[in-house]
C-alpha cells in the first residue's frame, strides 16, 4: 500500500522536485511486534530534516493518521514502512518559493530476509573505494542524494557480504552504505563524527543511548582506518537490521565480543 | 507535452531510483529557431553520464525519435526541453543488478522570459554560502543529486540577482548555481577545473571551442576568489541563457569586455 498525500497513489509527477533535484528527505522504519519501531524519534528526524532544508512541511498530523493507515493495512508480522517527503512540485529551475505543497509518500514493503547467523556469528564487510563527499550542511542529513551510497553498494554483489564501509575524501571511516559503525576499544564504544559526512541514524542514536544508560562509555570522534583494524569489536547498525556485529572486514577478523552481545539484547528488550 | 519510455505520460512510479536516490542524469536543451540546440552534444553527455554512473541505458534510437516528437509537437518559437534517464524502478536498497528498463522522460517546459539587458549591459551576480562537495567520481556529471544547488539558489529572492557563484569546500570558484563560470586576464580565458566538483556544461564546452577555433587562448584551471575579483571580464554560460556578460559580483563592478562581447556573437551564429 502507498500513500501520496494521504491518496491511495502509487505515482508522482515528473515536475516533482524530489524527482528532479533529489529534494527531499526519508525515513526507513522497521514495523515489527505490531508496531512502527521508534516511529517517535523517526518522525522527530524528518520533521528535523525538513526544517534544516527548509522545506514548508506542515502536515504532521496528517502523516501521522497515515502512517497508522498502513500499519493497519499491514498483514504481515515484519514488514518495512518508508516515509519520503519532497518539497512538491515545482517547475524548471533550483528556486522555489516553497509554496507548493510537499509531497508526502508513505508506503510499506516486505521486510528483506536477513540470515539468523548474521546476529549471531556475525557479517563479513569490504571496504568501498567510493568516498563521501565532505559538506557540513548536508552532513547528518537523510535527504534524497544518495549516489554515493549507490555507487559504493554496487561495486560488489557477493551475497556473502551484506555491507560495505565508506570512507570521507579525507579517508576517515564514516559509516557503511546503510547502516551506522561502531567500534570497541577497551571496553569503550566510539562511533564516527557525522557532522561534516554521513547519515546521523535513528538506530545509532539508539545505540548510543542504550549504551549511555547502561554505563558503557560512547564517544563521537574520527576513527581512521587503523582505529577499525585495531579494535577490538566492531558492529554496523540500522533501522531494519537492528545490530550486526562485524566478523570480519576484508581479510582482517574480530570477535563477536561481549559490549556488542550486551547492546544486541538490550536493543531487543528496547523494542519488545 | 511530456514522454516516459515513450508514452504520454506525466507521472512516475514512486519506487523509480530517480525519486528514491536521485539514481540518474538530465539534460536541459534549449529549443530556438525550430532546432534543439546542439542536441548532439546533449545526447553524447547524457549517454557518456549513463556509462559513468553504469546505468546500462540501451534506448539511445528510441529516446531520438521520442526528441523529435517532442520537438514536433512544439507550438511556440523558443522553449526548453528537459531529458532525464534513471537507473529505473527498484525496490528499497541501495544494490541495483541494472536489470530493470532505466527511466527515459522528456519533456517540454517555457522558456525563461530573459530580460534583453542581460546580454547587452551584464548580470549582478553574488556569492552563495553553500558549498560543492568536492567528489571526484561525480565531478562534471550532470546527476540527479542537486540538493546543494537548491540550497544555494535559495539564499536570495532578488530578482535583480539572477545567479550566485558556488566555491567548493576549499574555496575555490567552480561555477554558478544554474551555469559555468568564465574570466578573462589579459586577453586570455580562463575556466575552473570541473573534475573535483562542479558540472561540465555543454554550453562551456562551446565556449571553449568556439574561443579555441577564434585564436583566443583557453585555459582550465583552479580560479580563487581573488584571481575573480581581479579579472577584466566575467561572463556565465549555459545552454538555455547563452552567455552573460557579468556587470558585477557583490561590490565589486565589471566591464562587458571585448572577449566576452566577441564570443556573445560567435555563439549567436553558431546558433543559427
Amino acid at each position: 500500500m502507498v500513500l501520496i498525500n494521504g491518496k491511495a497513489n502509487d505515482k508522482i509527477s515528473i515536475l516533482d522536485r524530489g524527482l528532479q533535484y533529489g529534494d527531499g528527505v526519508f525515513e526507513t522504519i522497521a514495523y515489527r511486534n505490531g508496531k512502527a519501531e521508534f516511529l517517535e524519534q523517526h518522525l522527530t528526524r524528518l520533521f528535523n530534516s525538513c526544517d534544516l532544508l527548509a522545506i514548508n512541511f506542515k502536515q504532521q498530523n496528517e502523516l501521522r493518521a497515515e502512517v497508522d493507515l498502513i500499519c493497519q493495512s499491514l498483514q504481515q508480522e515484519q514488514a518495512v514502512i518508508k516515509i519520503t517527503v519532497t518539497r512538491g512540485e515545482g517547475g524548471r529551475g533550483y528556486f522555489s518559493d516553497n509554496s507548493a505543497l510537499p509531497t508526502r509518500i508513505i508506503s510499506s514493503h516486505p521486510h528483506p530476509d536477513i540470515p539468523e547467523h548474521y546476529q549471531t556469528d556475525g557479517v563479513r564487510l569490504r571496504f568501498c573505494e567510493q568516498t563521501l563527499s565532505i559538506n557540513s550542511r548536508l552532513a547528518g542529513i537523510k535527504h534524497l542524494n544518495r549516489l554515493e551510497q549507490v555507487l559504493a553498494r554496487n561495486e560488489w554483489d557477493d551475497i556473502d557480504i551484506p555491507e560495505g564501509i565508506m570512507s570521507d575524501e579525507e579517508g576517515n571511516v564514516i559509516e557503511g552504505t546503510m547502516s551506522n559503525i561502531f567500534i570497541v576499544e577497551s571496553d569503550k564504544l566510539y562511533t564516527p563524527v557525522v557532522t561534516r559526512a554521513g547519515i546521523a541514524g535513528v538506530m545509532r542514536a539508539q545505540v548510543i543511548q542504550i549504551a549511555t544508560r547502561s554505563g558503557i562509555s560512547v564517544q563521537e570522534r574520527e576513527i581512521t582506518k587503523k582505529a577499525l583494524s585495531e579494535a577490538d569489536e566492531v558492529f554496523v547498525c540500522n533501522s531494519v537490521i537492528g545490530i550486526w556485529p562485524v566478523s570480519a572486514i576484508s581479510n582482517k577478523l574480530y570477535p563477536v565480543g561481549f559490549i556488542t552481545q550486551f547492546l544486541l539484547k538490550a536493543l531487543s528488550e528496547c523494542e519488545k
